[in-house]
């Protein structure tokens, strides 16, 4: 197994395309800021192959944004394979592909998001991903917004989808030490390995048009919302609960750590300013 | 086995002095603020039983520090056990008695500061701890300072003791992932047992009287220096590392997600303001 395994391709252009539709989508609402591009490959004869491309974008409106999309391949070090479905019936042998989104809002009344769409392939193939929304004051209309959106894109898939995903979701982006949920919620899903991988990748880049669609609705809708200093400390304080989650239980963040991949990279999700 | 082990009631009542005069010592640098106290106690037919007083000040020089008290007993989850020293020979049973100290400083010149000393009883007895300096912008003279007072606390103690638990220091705050030590290092020992357990805890003794004798010290050599807005983003990214240390390393927190204890005893830790 190497890099050229075909259906990695493809969920790559297609990452790619949609890498560069996000950033133009998130332009748009800023006077000055742009998105700084980082490729990156790691070098011959390292464990992992492959590279990939991270854009930030530290704005007025979005205050952190980081779209990252990597193509990575080799063999993953023994004490990683757990944590990678079918890594120990390949001798550790992978392929991943990915897009990773994390906005990070200066106006306290515009929600985080997160959205990942990833790819892997070791001694078996399938997708997996994840939305959420992470509002420091939730409104129920952009709520509703974002899961109807979720919910459009799940339909035709397969049955229950949506209800399945939401549910998964919920129990993925929860903090127990705190008893509270991460956020609002969005679908997650993981090791999506049906009949037809076609149709797998299908919903996958339904999800990714959807979010598309509907997270800069949600921006516009409540970037010009009038803050003082009390909401943007409880957006802070809420960011510190963002952080104990992707450290201490994200798995794409604590794989990260388990790998040699760049810090920058799967730490790019951290907001820019946290309080505790 | 109950929280009637005579030697952390001995302990415990070393720690609550040290913690009633490392808070009095910090007081003095305070124009305004003082501690706030908040004891605690587990209620009645909890698995953990016991409780503590947590000290917290946020003020000009000390901008957030925390000074913890703790004895707790009590049956660990079995997930929990592995993590504790003699907790699988004695079905989980444990007493444990500690004091924690962080210390985040206004001023991008004057160092971190962590301390922790403990008393661990499970199927056997034994102390550890650890003093570790973290400075933004590290000053030869402070880190001498710190150090000298640390390897005077370990004499007479075991031979080569200072060298030892330097080592031990550097290995444990040490960030893989950066490739970066958490500072300049201080002093880790863990597991001590030896034959005489009073002169284990009189070298206990002689590392907390050790910080709170340097560290005031250094505070009031640097707590004035002028610093500009670069100086302080400098303080805040470095304290990003800090947060990282904490939420994916340090055992003690860790050990913390794995209890239901208190989150904000044990996130005592975080930094007040942070950037990524």
């Amino acid at each position: 197994m190497s890099g050229a395994d075909a259906f990695a391709d493809t969920a790559v252009a297609y990452f790619r395309d949609l890498q560069g539709r996000l950033c133009t989508a998130f332009e748009a609402f800023e006077p000055a800021a742009r998105f700084a591009a980082r490729p990156w490959n790691k070098p011959a004869g390292h464990r992992l192959q492959g590279g990939g491309e991270s854009r930030l974008m530290r704005g007025a409106v979005f205050e952190k944004v980081g779209v990252n999309v990597s193509h990575v391949w080799g063999v993953l070090a023994s004490e990683a394979r757990g944590q990678v479905a079918g890594a120990e019936a390949s001798d550790g042998r992978f392929v991943a592909a990915g897009i990773s989104l994390v906005a990070h809002m200066a106006n306290p009344y515009v929600p985080a998001m997160h959205m990942n769409l990833r790819y892997l392939s070791t001694s078996r193939a399938w997708f997996g991903g994840g939305v959420d929304l992470t509002p420091a004051f939730p409104f129920e209309e952009d709520t509703a917004a974002f899961h109807g959106a979720l919910r459009a894109a799940c339909e035709g898939y397969r049955a229950d989808s949506y209800a399945q995903f939401k549910a998964w979701c919920d129990r993925y982006f929860y903090l127990p030490h705190r008893q509270e949920p991460r956020g609002v919620g969005g679908i997650f899903f993981d090791d999506l390995a049906g009949k037809d991988q076609a149709a797998d990748f299908g919903f996958v880049r339904s999800v990714g048009e959807a979010l598309l669609q509907v997270y800069p609705r949600i921006v516009a809708r409540r970037k010009d919302t009038p803050f003082d200093a009390d909401a943007r400390d409880k957006l802070l304080y809420k960011r510190g609960r963002y952080v104990e989650f992707n450290l201490v239980y994200d798995r794409g963040t604590r794989f990260g750590f388990s790998t040699d991949a760049d810090p920058e990279a799967y730490l790019m999700s951290l907001p820019p300013v946290v309080k505790w």
